[in-house]
């Protein structure tokens, strides 16, 4: 199983005492608990308001089909102390969506927490900002962090600097709870893992490849294969554009 | 720590080969991850189909702000094989709302497997499906399950025949892998949580009274104060309706 949590030299973000305005990009196809889960925590971050963003305002479905609604569009959005990025399969769909990248680009270039989730990590990667960077994605997507020149770190959560990156899915509670515990101590953090009860205890021990059985990582593998394939394709293409050697 | 599960001697929901039609209950003010951690599990049921149901079609928001939308009402749902009960805040304005205690009442009675994630519990309670049963909730309304003529047990899932019950919040991704495995078998839920990355591993270990902080416990306690009075009035309410002696 992944460690908890690495940070690298560049250190974590910097304790805010003032409002802060998170931000969370939803998009079609996404994986919901990519979002959900750290709006959970989010959300309950004190002297904070939290915005849903999209590309437009209309409500939008998850790849499982749950309905979602963003109540601003990217070009209304205000400039936001914390951007949310989460993953799933539609995050291919966004990959060379210029007004997505754009907004990671310029949010991580200001000096503003940049927090991705699962495979919301290559979304920054196609927006350059991985560049040089420790970061973590969904186990499965894990070996193409370098074509977007970072440095893939087999944590939970991996923090450098102002990036924070989630691993997979449900990694994004966890990665939350350090963004919470950096913004606003330890003690805050605290106070919302125990008022959601965040004392996971799962009967399988089956969410990491390395203890998952070994005729359910094939299975899960094989249904994989097609989406593996677009992805690597994908990374090809973009190592290619940002001049990275892999 | 709870215990992960606890199966009574009733035993466990069978399994079950048929397409499996799950519904989930959603409502103003709940607690949206009750309900968008397990629709994360539940939705990925091979051969299934999810519906997310409210009293009427509106959108609604959830305790901290976040959009909801139903497919469908109530009155024009079908015949669940599983009916998903979340908590929150918002489960106390639907105590004496005969249309969902009446939903609940009749699934159960007809021997289909209710799941219940954190005070969604006390929505069963009212509907009277508690008598007789271990139950668990969340941690800060365990002790009013009694009142509910419920017998609480320490875990994190309780399963007693038909009836499972998830502690709080967060608690229902851990329920809705066990209602997976029970429903498919064990290699389909630990499948789902190979592809959810779900090994959470937290940073903090301040998910439970008993392992939490004292002063953040405290801080939880008197935030929670005034809900924690009227929940207590409205169990004593329940008992007297119920016909149960605490």
């Amino acid at each position: 199983m992944d460690t908890p949590i690495t940070i690298s030299k560049r250190g974590k973000p910097a304790r805010q005492t003032n409002h802060l305005t998170i931000g969370c990009l939803i998009f079609p196809r996404m994986d919901q608990i990519d979002f959900t889960g750290p709006f959970e925590v989010l959300s309950r971050i004190p002297n904070s308001t939290i915005h849903v963003i999209a590309k437009t305002k209309s409500p939008l479905r998850d790849i499982q089909g749950l309905i979602l609604t963003p109540e601003m569009t990217i070009a209304e959005a205000p400039e936001f102390d914390v951007l949310l990025i989460p993953g799933g399969y539609g995050q291919q769909e966004l990959m060379n969506d210029e007004e997505v990248l754009s907004l990671i680009r310029k949010h991580f270039a200001a000096g503003r927490l940049l927090f991705s989730v699962c495979t919301g990590a290559l979304l920054c990667g196609a927006a350059g900002v991985l560049r040089g960077c420790q970061a973590t994605t969904h186990w499965a997507a894990w070996n193409l962090l370098p074509y977007y020149g970072a440095t893939p770190v087999r944590s939970r959560v991996v923090v450098d600097g102002n990036l924070v990156t989630a691993a997979g899915v449900t990694a994004g509670l966890d990665g939350a709870l350090v963004v919470a515990s950096f913004l606003r101590g330890d003690a805050i953090a605290q106070e919302i893992q125990l008022s959601i009860q965040y004392a996971p205890n799962p009967v399988f021990h089956s969410g990491a490849p390395d203890t998952a059985p070994a005729e359910v990582l094939r299975a899960f593998n094989e249904s994989y294969s097609a989406v593996a394939a677009s992805r690597k394709a994908e990374a090809r293409r973009f190592a290619a554009i940002l001049g990275v050697a892999v």
